[in-house]
């Protein structure tokens, strides 16, 4: 009688958690992972900032190495092992070492935490000179690639927060930057004030962007090596090229072995992170996630998600009964001096959920105004029938990562708008000013509902 | 028939509040504000931040001039009016002006703002060189005195965050600064961790502090002019004395009205800040909150929480039905660069309350190991027999004064420990580490709390 065996593939942020977590809960258990690329739990949030230069070092983005988990943990992690098949019936996982070895290997309990690819796929994609920013391997090329070549001219397709942290990296090399964007705003389901103060930034740091513009195709001229991304309304030359258009679930392999997925296209998961498969449960970028505010399955794929569900995977597969709470879809980037914050549905999202939102929008300052305050815009949107808070945006130069904290824990909450406007929040002259800005979006939106 | 008359008695921010929320309430009514001093509506909080010289003009706290408020607003200020005593048979107040003229005013509606006085009453305490640091008059003769006489030793009796603001203040124009504290700790109620921080952020500025050391009185060699500070183990010398043991409401003329006050000494509001009197209420510094924790009436004078009240009370006076949501009991303040913060119950506030509280302390950082972020240190306190959250510390030298928020509003949602474990708060690497130090701090309180 061999030990039971727990299998998880993928090591990055959900992998590597439900490995550790599942061994903190069980000293005994067999434990392998199964790494298709060349690198196991490291930063991804933190790839553009090795772009820059910002983190010198690859490696400073390494959490703990393979090494690390195989002798302090007792976790058995092989890389550049490429899993293909899983075979429920016969509970085992069929793989290719190296890309070309096949191996089998058997399990009791089985993770899948394959995280997600790119969606772009469109010809030319795979150029010379043509990267996505979304893992280890990547990024290091991409950074080679700058330092070899030194590009003058940039072209992003996509307008979300890796293209904007990106966008930062390339000006910060004295590179040319152009994004290409296929809706017409810069982030999804922004307000249109927040929208405006993203482009303001990006025209400050002569960041052109280029909105309605799906790019349909990337050409490379053989004679002179420029890259041309052709779109709607006309086409975009450049020397390097950074696809950041999202990511989708791996999971075509986890669906050909009878795991279901959701309408997001993610493996479909209860609060214990089992899929439908027993035996089986996935965690981070392939799988879905519940959205406390529509109460139903969502795709989110962010790190903070991932770090979670995978603890919770590895410690129910470890023989442990954890839930996850479900998320509220905050998230916060960076755009050059411009902090940027969302949490819950935008206007676009509150009505395909069903709900009817309405929003306000007010700009308000970071600190008293005695102490030099930068300005913050917040805008709050809100059920019209039930008055409950459905989301939050906010920007502004200082102090808007942790105060949309407030608007996501509003979330958590299920808190109605009129239970906002006396919250007992934190102020001090250097850090606040006497009514923080929700507060005041709260109030505001507080008129517009009783004149309504 | 004249108009419907509000009289307010203080003219700071509970009552100001008030008057700018009554007038829009109700654009008829009379409002009238009696105001001791000179000043209305300035920023209190900033005080110390005057004598520092970061606001080199005290004008810059002002936020509305009585001209104002008399031109855009219709509030009839008048300032050098000391009311002494309510008569609500007649409804009728009694004030002298300018020390001196008596004068009489009816009211239909009163709001009695009077705020909070200095608590320490110790002989020698109106010695010239002793200073409050309470209201704007007092902070300008501090400043003038550090100006003109340019003393080189301050003693601040006292140290709770007003102790802290002014003892920067101090050091910043070069002064010595020696802290008197009467119990065994700086700050009220917060963990040994977070003391020692506090602790050694001020042996680094050089200042001392001396805990158990009560002072008895102040006297002052009249040959030198060196003022001496009497205390249980010994005395201390001094130029400059600054008394900052905090306030208690300056109520005495209000309950000799017939005005109930509470066993906090405030004064006793319901939700819509209304006295037991008809037609007064009350509001700010001189009023009691409902602890949100405890469900109990507090004293927690607040500048935050008399701009709330004042609002709800000049609503409700002005015909309208608002109510106050009550408090948590959240601050924050700067000890040098340390930011500390708290909300909720101390360990010893849980025990007097009737909880059965425990706690952990632990240290993460402000941002991702990467991002060279900064440690902070969180303390949470939980109640063992329902799990539920009492109250949180934290300090730091970046990112605290708006994390405690995600703890305030964990207490204004009633949260248990438990429900603390996912939430889904902001996560960027120049902003946060991947898991937040609130929330290491809960799954931390999970390990004891199950371990127990």
């Amino acid at each position: 009688m061999g030990r039971e065996r727990l299998l998880i593939i993928g090591g990055v942020a959900a992998g590597m958690s439900a490995a550790s977590r599942a061994r903190r809960h069980n000293p005994q258990m067999e434990i392998i992972v199964l790494e298709k690329g060349a690198h196991v739990s490291y930063g991804a949030c933190g790839l553009p900032y090795h772009l820059s230069g910002k983190i010198a070092d690859w490696k400073d983005l390494i959490v703990y190495t393979p090494e690390y988990f195989r002798e302090k943990r007792d976790i058995d992690v092989r890389l550049h092992h490429e899993a293909t098949e899983i075979v429920p019936g016969r509970k085992l996982v069929r793989a290719l070492r190296a890309g070309s070895v096949p191996v089998e290997l058997a399990y009791d309990k089985l993770v899948v935490a394959t995280g997600g690819a790119p969606t772009l796929t469109i010809p030319g994609a795979d150029l010379h000179g043509v990267f996505t920013c979304n893992d280890l391997a990547g990024t290091i090329h991409l950074r080679e690639f700058l330092d070899e070549k030194h590009p003058s001219r940039a072209v992003i397709v996509g307008a979300g927060y890796i293209a904007f942290e990106c966008a930062e990296a390339f000006r910060s090399r004295g590179i040319s930057v152009t994004i290409l964007e296929r809706s017409d705003a810069p982030l999804e389901d922004i307000s249109s004030e927040i929208a405006a103060q993203i482009e303001g930034t990006l025209a400050r740091h002569n960041v052109a962007i280029r909105k309605s513009s799906a790019v349909s195709s990337i050409t490379r001229n053989e004679s002179t090596g420029e890259l041309h991304l052709h779109h709607a309304s006309g086409s975009e030359p450049a020397d390097v090229v950074l696809l950041a258009t999202g990511i989708a679930p791996r999971c075509a392999f986890a669906e050909a072995a009878g795991i279901s997925c959701g309408t997001t296209g993610a493996i479909t998961v209860d609060d214990r992170q089992q899929t439908n498969v027993p035996s089986i449960y996935a965690a981070g970028d392939c799988a879905e996630a519940r959205h406390l505010v529509t109460g139903k399955p969502a795709y989110v794929p962010l790190g903070t998600t991932a770090n979670k569900q995978g603890r919770v995977a590895g410690e129910n597969a470890a023989g442990g009964n954890a839930r996850f709470a479900g998320i509220v879809g905050t998230m916060v980037t960076k755009v050059f001096e411009l902090e940027v914050a969302k949490t819950g549905l935008g206007i676009s999202e509150s009505r395909r959920s069903g709900f009817s939102p309405d929003s306000v929008t007010i700009t308000s300052t970071s600190r008293a105004h005695y102490m030099h305050g930068r300005p913050i815009v917040v805008t709050l949107i809100w059920d019209r029938a039930s008055e409950r808070l459905l989301g939050c945006q906010m920007c502004g130069e200082e102090g808007v990562a942790k105060r949309i904290d407030v608007a996501a824990m509003a979330l958590h909450a299920r808190m109605r708008v009129p239970d906002m406007l006396h919250l007992d929040l934190s102020y001090a002259p250097p850090f606040a000013p006497v009514w923080e800005p929700i507060l005041i979006a709260a109030s505001e939106a507080m008129k517009k509902m009783r004149r309504s």
